[in-house]
């Protein structure tokens, strides 16, 4: 059970608080759409792994195993992608920029004044804009909101990759304002 | 100078941010307006006063202080009641409540999964509802969110409590969707 009574205590993760609270959970979920499926020259599918790379580093289950999951309908992944997130990409190879981005990204989870100079260069050494370092930062800060959100109400959540892929599949056709 | 090409350098902490890519300004300033002015049993002084103490203990200048600068406004105090704030109120008696939901908010900030049952317990015994518990944790999660996206991207900031009072006037008469 969570920390507070939820209207409906079957849905997890932060589905049950986006209902719990319908104005806030507008604003959030319009939050997720713009930053994970609004205009960007990051993909759909980079944008969630840098959303469940630091879901994943911040212990929050619900957020890292569905962005997870999202990132997996975009690139057109099993459910074992998941775990190649968690496990830091050491079977599936990933772009040099994207991990120069989620080296960015780790830090502004750790604290924003730990993102050095050196991590901005060697960003864009890789080839990446301003608007892309931008989007990296403001995914990485929103995503450690979305975290303690879910983790600070106590709300609970699937263990297996597997339950989550119907959501990310929706969740990367449909969007975060069709829940 | 930010770790990015701003649009206007002059403007200050997350204004700058705001400025730089509006769609998201605006989706960050909505969400601001309805933590701190919209709905809540809790007043906005009272939840001016957790969004400036979780930002002072993430270290984010701007944040803490342009929040204190509201929180003073709302509640009719100097610009010393910023340094209350970070001083964990040591000359501004607050309420036993208040104090209970600072402690959450603050183990919100360190991680969601660091509120325990204790800590809600506590809250509740002070007469803090579900909804009050709700509001705190989303704040101080808000929070987590726009301190890492200001010092993130390397902001500047004025020192001075002074230079925020302004600000923080217009935030708790007009509003965030006033800039």
């Amino acid at each position: 059970m969570a920390h507070i009574k939820l209207l409906n205590e079957q849905l997890p993760g932060i589905v049950g608080l986006l209902d719990y609270r319908k104005e806030t959970g507008y604003q959030l979920s319009a939050l997720a759409e713009l930053l994970l499926r609004g205009d960007s020259t990051l993909s759909s599918g980079e944008r969630e792994i840098i959303a469940s790379y630091v879901s994943h580093n911040n212990n929050c289950h619900f957020c890292h195993t569905s962005h997870g999951a999202a990132a997996a309908a975009h690139l057109n992944k099993g459910p074992e992608f998941i775990d190649d997130i968690k496990h830091d990409f050491q079977t599936t190879p990933i772009s040099a920029k994207l991990r120069a981005l989620l080296n960015i990204a780790e830090h502004v989870r750790q604290n924003g004044k730990k993102v050095t100079d050196a991590d901005i260069q060697a960003a864009r050494n890789e080839g990446a804009t301003d608007r892309e370092i931008h989007d990296t930062v403001m995914i990485a800060a929103a995503f450690s909101m979305y975290n303690r959100y879910v983790d600070g109400l106590d709300t609970w959540a699937p263990p297996e990759n597997e339950a989550y892929m119907p959501m990310g599949e929706r969740l990367a056709k449909e969007g975060y304002l069709s829940f």
